[in-house]
């Protein structure tokens, strides 16, 4: 029996992909060793890498004028590169503030010395929307943005417009891969591997190939992205394991249809949750319906008491992770590519019945 | 079947640990979810890693006065990290050079300013030894060794003395846990887990928790292990999986009775192929004796083209991983923890017949 499992990330995976790796965790298509113990510069585990790393470019469309790296520590590392890499002393760094990740994001570029400026934030509502208009500093680096807030459960609907020159750059973590993207408008797209396409310990970068030129001079080898892009990710040793789980993600993303079809079946799944709070006044939505995502839906009960019963309650009914961030409480469903229509349908079940009992 | 695994790392991992993860790998012990798919945050997965954190200690030896942390991006990261937070400027940053692991430790000291020291090096003899004396330099922040030389194949076999007062810090990525250390003579341990205790994409870290106090000031979020040390590990999503593996062969280690007695198992398994060294003008060893690695084994045959050929027939007879660092060519056989006597014997004999065809 599958759990339906609601978790922020690490998340959900296709129940197909855990079977083929369960096949291949003693001896990998009858090589007789498990893809874990496996040479990552073997002709076995080469063609894993590249395979993952050319599917991922495919499903997004990007083209040779882009590098695909799987790297480690998360955003939060990323966090770090991008100013590290990306803003030299002369020029600012530019963030779009909408929630916790995306304030690291800014507050780092800030701990490494570095100038910085809020071109929008949403922190004036805490954090409930997404800004519509920004004003983008002289001189400025990059635009950094979060394209959906795991936290707050908001998303944005555009791919924003820079002037031309500006580079924007966007962690992408948890609605990586849900939709299309313009994604060719970013130079820099990253993210943590463990919401939307495999489990924890990559990090996804697609980075245009001419942003390698612009490195900010003698940084340390780890941190320089040309360290990476250089060596295909191979410069020290890969998260192997996890590479090989997203190119199984990533496998089967194309054969569900791509990002067309995950676009509509996300939008169907988010629409069954969000038709509740709209017609409800139990349940309350706690972001603009306009920038409402399709990735974490977060809620509020009316009280405190009513959220911790139906946390348990739906836990007595095999769904998990409906635990609200504990920064901001309350409720939240996550509900990545690989959750099942029916896991959502039966939440939305459960909500209804639970109303009508506690209302 | 099982192949013979001699990689370098990734590694061999003990087939029991293979068969153990491949259980829980679609529905970790009846919960309903893969163990890639549950939350950090969980119940469940605070056993895991907490779980794993104690073994490792328990193994060592160690107590409340050092924190085990995992951490990602591998030794090369640690390069960074270690002169990072523990080489002030007004200090020198001390390093034993034995290899190219260990040049890459002081090459990214230099890399980021800060003063270093080579306090010894077997560069003279192509580092075909461990020196047995080293000079350290006036205000030593610390002296930093490699405890093992993964493409050179020499370890060391004593504990270096450092004068009281002089912190002492080892990479023990390919010799970790495989024999007992005076683990309470360092002050900082890392390594990648890739070799002897796990899959990629994890970096373990020993670290006495009085040097927490002693970190530089200002660092990067991520570059602090402060910010690790006190979130034990749980800063940010951890490599959850590769943690996991970790503690199934961790658990192993204890079941096999811990580093006693793996020390036996693997000194009997080098001991085999040493000795053909020994007796035979036909294989070369490339590390004076008393120096010899019991995990990594390189050797050269007298051409370059029988080494060739050894290495394609032993594939023939499912042994492979034997080609030595493309840095230094010849043969090596890796023969960690998790190797079986059995893959050793199968070698010896081969290597045995192959010098009888081809003499």
């Amino acid at each position: 029996m599958r759990i339906h499992n609601f978790n922020a990330g690490p998340a959900v995976l296709p129940e197909e992909v855990l079977k083929e790796v369960q096949q291949n965790i003693v001896d990998y298509k009858g090589n007789g060793l498990s893809v874990m113990e496996m040479s990552h510069r073997s002709v076995e585990y080469g063609e894993i890498i590249e395979g993952a790393r050319a599917a991922m470019k495919r499903i997004m469309g990007l083209g040779d004028d882009y590098a695909a790296l799987f790297l480690q520590g998360g955003a939060s590392t990323q966090f770090l590169m991008v100013p590290l890499n990306f803003c030299p002393n002369d020029k600012v760094a530019n963030y779009i503030d909408t929630g916790a990740w995306a304030t690291k994001a800014w507050k780092e570029a800030k701990k490494i010395g570095k100038k910085y400026h809020i071109a929008a934030s949403s922190e004036d509502k805490d954090f409930t929307y997404i800004p519509k208009t920004w004003e983008l500093s002289d001189d400025p680096a990059y635009l950094h943005i979060t394209t959906n807030n795991t936290i707050r459960g908001s998303e944005w609907k555009i791919d924003p417009d820079v002037p031309a020159g500006v580079t924007l750059i966007a962690d992408m973590s948890s609605n990586f891969l849900s939709r299309p993207l313009n994604f060719k408008k970013y130079d820099l797209i990253y993210g943590g591997a463990q919401k939307n396409i495999g489990p924890a310990g990559a990090t996804f970068v697609l980075i245009k190939k001419n942003m390698l030129d612009r490195i900010n001079p003698g940084l340390p080898t780890m941190m320089d992205y040309k360290t990476h892009a250089d060596k295909d990710s191979m410069f020290n040793t890969p998260p192997a394991f996890s590479i090989y789980v997203i190119g199984e993600v990533l496998k089967w993303i194309e054969k569900k249809g791509g990002l067309e079809a995950l676009a509509v079946n996300n939008k169907e799944k988010a629409d069954y949750l969000y038709n509740i709070f709209d017609n409800s006044d139990f349940y309350r939505g706690t972001v603009v319906p306009e920038d409402r995502s399709y990735m974490n839906v977060p809620f509020r009960l009316p009280t405190e008491e009513l959220e911790k019963k139906f946390i348990a309650e739906a836990k007595t009914k095999d769904m998990i992770g409906l635990k609200g961030h504990r920064s901001v409480g309350g409720c939240r469903a996550s509900i990545y590519n690989s959750l099942p229509m029916k896991a959502v349908q039966c939440l939305a079940q459960f909500m209804l019945d639970f109303e009508r009992k506690n209302k």
